[in-house]
């Protein structure tokens, strides 16, 4: 479940839902990952969400209730940043979720909109799985020199700080944009990258923590 | 005027705003550029904005009538991303805007929010300044070859393709992310730097786009 820009990247761009007797169907991206989005809904890739927030958490609603997902192994729900409208829609619609998942960039400014993120977690009860460090450095494909674009280590450090797990870093990868603008995944077309295997970590990491408390 | 992270990168985190006879002041940063943010008005920095969309509208509201101003050579109101309740109200509350400013990074997916964003200001009749590609390419400091992290050329192919004025494109810098998470104007500090000139090159067409329509 997503707003806007999943459909392209895992390749479902253009696509139209299915309506069928037991409800609406999502669509169905790489390896059969179920997808529905607000992209599905909207009469063309121009149009605009201008919604206020109650129509939001309509949409959110519906996305939930009317959408025949079938057995799911998961269910994930891609949020803009921040602590606004969508995460609070979906905290009250699904208050037995497993968890969330903070993804942040390593510098201390956007490490003021992680400690929101954690105590808007806390305040409504949701468990926090962990921090991922997104963007972390970008290695010179020429000459394997390391640059710390977004600076380094704030991920780590604000998962400590909060007392949060901490779930790993994600270097910055160009084929990451290009795969996407592609519509293939990443982490299967590159599998061997470290950008892949650190992701990697990270969702066995996620699986861990889930299974650990049944 | 913003949500939450520019107080960190002008220097002046942890402010509080003044109140006066005739209203509340701006807090006051780096060369006398008044600033009022939704953090300056929190309890603490932990404190997140849980606030649903008709609330926001009305610290928006607040923003441009109670604080008092004084005389300004410009209002720029920095914005999330998407078509939500925030532009929405701002478009409302200042039907007479000089225009708005779109920033994209250039990959396509990101084009699929911008393509939003510009049906979004047609629609409601406000002038569009340009578009602005940021982050775009990267060279290694060590080696000096460019690495293009998200793509290239995006910004200027979407602008061309929806008619609407290209204002340039601004490359990656590390240096950005270390100046703001210390507070201090990166366009000053490091003002030989190709970023930083490729800025004010955008800043001047924007005054000259605002100058040509009186």
């Amino acid at each position: 479940m997503d707003t806007l820009t999943v459909p392209k990247i895992i390749g479902l761009e253009g696509q139209r839902l299915q309506v069928g007797p037991p409800g609406v169907f999502p669509a169905s991206g790489s390896f059969g990952i179920k997808v529905v989005s607000m992209e599905f809904l909207l009469p063309d890739e121009n149009a605009p969400v201008i919604w206020r927030g109650p129509l939001k958490m309509t949409a959110i609603r519906q996305f939930l209730s009317d959408i025949v997902w079938g057995d799911l192994d998961f269910l994930l729900i891609d949020l803009p940043p921040g602590t606004g409208d969508e995460p609070l829609s979906v905290a009250q619609l699904l208050p037995e979720m497993d968890g969330v998942v903070i993804v942040t960039i390593p510098s201390e400014v956007s490490q003021i909109v992680v400690k929101k993120a954690v105590t808007f977690a806390r305040k409504l009860g949701l468990p926090i799985i962990g921090i991922v460090e997104n963007m972390s450095g970008f290695v010179c494909p020429k000459c394997g020199t390391r640059s710390d674009i977004f600076r380094s280590g704030g991920g780590r450090k604000i998962a400590e700080e909060l007392s949060v797990p901490f779930l790993g870093s994600i270097p910055i990868d160009e084929k990451v944009a290009e795969d996407s603008d592609k519509g293939v995944p990443f982490i299967v077309e590159h599998a061997d990258s470290p950008a892949s295997k650190a992701f990697m970590e990270i969702v066995r990491k996620i699986e861990e923590s889930l299974k650990s408390r049944g």
